[in-house]
């Protein structure tokens, strides 16, 4: 444990988030992690705003008190619906990803249309569209509420039976397809197409053979790896105490450890050695 | 409000228990219902015994604690994994789905080997197996959890678009096959398809197409709802004083209200015009 090592709190409803830690440990090589899984009342992504902005709120106020100085809200729909609540709740800063994925696609795209794909809730919410339109962009969002079940289970191209996989490339060209006669009728050409949920990431290959020709496919963890390199270097030397725990990346889930272990080390691309079971009281 | 008609309250993880209100509400024709659906922590399905019965057990109090003389767990995977829990919790009868399945499966299996379709944490609590296994029969448990999730999309037969109730088809195609290759290794002749999971009787014409020829298919809310009126037969007339609720159902959720309302009405196939939020602290 190093003490002027910054510690950052990370928070996902489950196990997308993962995919931004991944950016984070590679951009931030000097940094430790406490790493909060809330997936005993995941998916967050089909619920109502006052549920989520509840849940997260929660989750936040535990990684402040377990010392984080500065929190990555790793998951779209709770970034979407409660980043309001998660910053009046805390005193730390609060990063969400909406907005570094709004960065992402504002620094490439040349029609300034961008297709978003993400789960119901943020969708509803219109996170992304407020985004767009405050970098000039246009935002046509599209909720591929199948998706994240379907990563779960892991059928993607990891999955050793094709047949598997086959049912989530037929799901997401569905959704393609809903969203390609949306922009023809709202008259948006969208060059770009932003991963607007964190398990999204894991269909990235399938994504690349299903989207139109030079359409630009992003994410927004490496903008948001980069956001909070940029931000630390400019915060104060720490003074609160050290935590107790060894290693570079403390890991808390709400629900089952063992689950957490075998599914969160596909989104980490790494093994996850040690979870830490943790009661919200929900 | 009849002071004198058993008031029975229903509890389910969210909207699919609302099949068993169903057959509860034709059977009892006197009876009054109160409907819990846990939908701000759905889906049970894939999370551990602890969270399951932690939730169960504060829904089973919170329905008690309403004027429930008679509880009814109308959730496959809270009855295989929190029976115990919700028993040793409240003062009133508590029924399962678990056993009345496996009930309505000995009432006509011929082979006495059983296919089980269920969630995830259903199939592996192997309650179906005990139940059938004290019944003289055997139980092919075959986890499908993706079904939930495409039935809460519509992607069924109602759906207009033709080819989202194809991607459901061709997953309980694959759920199917796997079972059946797992039933010749075990040496099993299941002539009996039990619904081991209250949303799977959305899907009752598709596993009609998909099952073996003579294959009976059986869900667990006929005889869940004969069970109840008989065991009702015998309760003492009621002494608790009556609710403030006025109408023969009363639907609490712990999500949005509206979601309940949309998505309810279709598996208790007649519109739910009044839901109440509730909060349970989670």
């Amino acid at each position: 444990m190093n003490d002027s090592a910054p510690r950052i709190g990370v928070f996902d409803s489950g196990f997308g988030g993962l995919t931004v830690l991944r950016a984070l440990l590679e951009q931030l090589p000097a940094a430790e992690f406490c790493y909060l899984g809330d997936s005993a009342r995941l998916p967050y992504g089909s619920k109502s705003r006052e549920t989520v902005a509840r849940y997260a709120v929660e989750s936040a106020r535990l990684l402040e008190s377990n010392g984080a100085q500065y929190l990555v809200i790793a998951c779209n729909t709770a970034s979407a619906l409660a980043l309001d609540a998660i910053r009046a709740s805390v005193r730390v800063p609060v990063l969400g990803v909406i907005e570094t994925g709004a960065d992402s696609a504002a620094a490439v795209s040349v029609s300034r249309d961008v297709l978003v794909l993400a789960t119901d809730a943020t969708v509803r919410s219109h996170a992304y569209g407020a985004a767009c339109a405050e970098r000039g962009m246009r935002a046509l969002e599209q909720a591929c509420p199948l998706l994240v079940p379907l990563i779960e289970e892991g059928w993607t191209t990891a999955n050793p039976d094709a047949e598997r996989a086959a049912v989530t490339r037929r799901v997401l060209q569905l959704y393609l397809e809903e969203a390609a006669a949306r922009a023809r009728t709202a008259g948006l050409a969208p060059d770009t197409l932003l991963l607007g949920c964190t398990h999204y990431p894991l269909l990235r290959d399938m994504l690349g053979s299903l989207a139109p020709a030079g359409m630009r496919i992003l994410d927004s963890a490496q903008t948001t790896a980069r956001r909070v390199q940029r931000e630390l270097g400019a915060m104060p030397p720490t003074t609160t105490p050290a935590s107790a725990t060894t290693g570079r990346c403390r890991f808390l889930a709400t629900d089952s450890v063992e689950k957490f272990q075998s599914l969160g080390s596909r989104f980490l691309g790494q093994p996850i050695r040690e979870v830490e079971h943790i009661d919200l009281g929900g």
